[in-house]
């Protein structure tokens, strides 16, 4: 392939992504959505004009990079380690609530299995395919509103990125059942390790920016460096310690959040996002999607699966956010925050695939999770918002 | 490959490329030469740490294109339409030139070759390599100065663009004669097409434009959309008509030019730019290049083919604008941002090689040709200007 052929799926998904967020803005809904349903129609699924290359995949993936970095950015340090105590308490939830709903819901179908048969693993890993949030959805719409600093937000954003630790390592003792050359144990570490050598790099990281910052304030090698920082860091992550890149980013993002020059980055980093990187990754979400193996039984399944992996979410995560002080809007918020499944949830179904504990079938299901959850969510936040301020401007009235 | 494993030669590059920037500026000394220095480094050249992939070249297609969609958008339409024909006057000289100076260069290594035989072609087509100017590296220079709206800018881009395309239709009728498929005058139509329905659509873009902006002035769909637009006539232009995508994308700029949101435009552009994109084009540049086919006889081949080709173009632009009164100093400048070459000429080499005109030994002159102009180009158009401005002052005080 000619390199000028991506120019062409590049104009398309930029422009069809941009009219459908506008049409997604006038009725009032977030333009992610838009965004996303842009993919759909364009994809293998409607219209089959575009199709996923390794180039659209890549470009996706600096996207969700970019505004997982972005997230980290805009966090409010303190505010963080106030709520981090309670967000892994709602991240725990928000993994085995899933995890059970998963296997009980695989039972209800195919019949119960006993503890340690291979029924009972495929029913197991059924749960642990729901148990990851993908966050990047819910942290788009939160900015999208303004309200990715506030209180909520940031529980949700550092419950999910918790979350998706947890998840992995669920999934890695799982397997480890199955297969004996998995080390759960050496995987465990290796996640503790991670984090520890973080907040020690990110301090000394944060100290030698300070520095470049004080000597070089708003000079665009600021903003390239920390992006060069941030890809390090996600490619470290993913690479050395089995831990999504997406957490990488967010963490670089956390490590750079308290600089003096912490906007001016974020405002270069956004401009890139929007301009190219944020609307490919929405859109891959569509393009993603293609319902070629369905059938009338696991249609009914397919459904009862996206059903389950949601209301696990909202139940498991709300439950324990009410029970931690928030009140029944905020808590509510938190359910729905969570309930987004994406990648994470693909990659866990291919090594779930390769175990040999599910079929090939089951992407379908997975895809059509992450398509509902990715549009339902931005919806709903938006709206439980806009519940919000409403009653708020008829207590001020 | 994963998706991830982009982020590491991204991070690398990125950190590379603005860290030789800096050291460049220190020396006053044009940024983009750094770049370019550190892809050398980076690549086969020397440390061989990162590889040319597929990824790597269509990001570095994307920061070419932006940056010549931003030269567009930075025209004077003015300015270009009264130094249109002077500049395609320096075209033709641009183009005939090298063409001859690379023919006397080939019969003086080769022997001499007479009208129509096999050698004659062959040294027709080394003459053919050194037509095209690649204006990219001299467009980041003059904007780094902040002298591309000047007068000379304006020429020596709009000459580069007709140099350009008069250079792909030479390539065609010399290639036309050794090869009864190619179809010269069918060349030449395309190319008259396209120039004619790029002014008429042009003009009808420009006004839809005109009405979206007027709607919605400072709204991100409009550089969203015009990176669209960009994009799309970048493709038609390589893909319908066989001329340069890049030349696509700075006519998009120009029909773009006179809209009000114009400089809104160019501001989201750049960021886009220089952040991640232009970076990763002026490093790909040096990590193209490799010396593993170099021996003694061709090397002295490939410095005297380079000397050839620089000083063709200074000479023949240079004594062609001092004809058309520009004085010789401006002059010298129009000769020198037009000693440019870059992956045209490479395209050019690669269509000599499947018709049998040159063997792939070639290709190691060409890309040293590249290196060297690029490099000296942005460095000796600097000192012209510091030359000027310090006569200006000496003239002052």
């Amino acid at each position: 392939m000619e390199a000028y052929e991506i120019l062409k799926d590049l104009a398309i998904i930029l422009f069809f992504a941009k009219m459908f967020a506008v049409v997604a803005k006038h009725f009032k809904a977030p333009q992610v959505v838009g965004e996303i349903i842009a993919g759909l129609i364009l994809g293998p699924c409607v219209l089959g004009i575009i199709q996923q290359t390794d180039f659209i995949t890549e470009m996706a993936e600096i996207g969700v990079i970019l505004l997982m970095f972005s997230a980290g950015l805009d966090t409010d340090l303190k505010e963080l380690i106030k709520t981090g105590p309670i967000a892994f308490l709602i991240a725990c939830f928000g993994v085995f609530v899933p995890l059970i709903s998963g296997a009980v819901l695989y039972m209800a179908f195919y019949g119960f299995a006993p503890w340690g048969s291979e029924e009972f693993y495929k029913a197991v890993f059924t749960g642990t395919i729901m148990t990851a949030t993908s966050v990047s959805i819910t942290v788009a719409s939160l900015q999208e509103m303004g309200k990715i600093k506030s209180k909520v937000g940031t529980t949700i954003v550092s419950a999910a990125i918790i979350d998706d630790v947890i998840g992995i390592i669920v999934l890695t003792f799982v397997i480890g059942f199955k297969d004996p050359e998995s080390r759960p144990m050496l995987v465990l570490g290796k996640t503790v390790v991670f984090f520890i050598l973080a907040i020690i790099g990110g301090f000394i990281v944060f100290k030698l920016f300070s520095i470049l910052d004080k000597r070089y304030p708003h000079t665009r090698r600021i903003p390239i460096v920390s992006l060069a920082f941030c890809f390090t860091l996600s490619y470290v992550a993913e690479k050395y310690f089995g831990i999504a890149d997406i957490t990488g980013a967010y963490i670089a993002g956390i490590v750079l959040c308290n600089l003096s020059d912490n906007e001016y980055i974020e405002r270069k980093m956004d401009v890139s996002s929007y301009m190219i990187f944020a609307p490919i990754f929405f859109a891959s979400i569509g393009l993603k999607t293609s319902f070629d193996t369905m059938n009338g039984h696991f249609f009914i399944f397919c459904i009862c699966f996206v059903i389950a992996a949601l209301m696990a979410k909202i139940v498991g995560c709300g439950l324990i956010s009410r029970a931690c002080r928030y009140n029944w809007a905020d808590s509510l918020k938190i359910g729905v925050g969570m309930m987004t499944r994406g990648e994470v949830a693909l990659i866990i179904s291919q090594k779930g695939l390769s175990a040999g504990l599910i079929s090939a079938d089951y992407f379908t299901a997975v895809i059509l999770l992450i398509l509902v959850s990715s549009i339902a969510t931005p919806l709903i936040l938006k709206l439980l918002y806009s519940k919000d301020s409403k009653n708020l401007e008829s207590a001020g009235a």
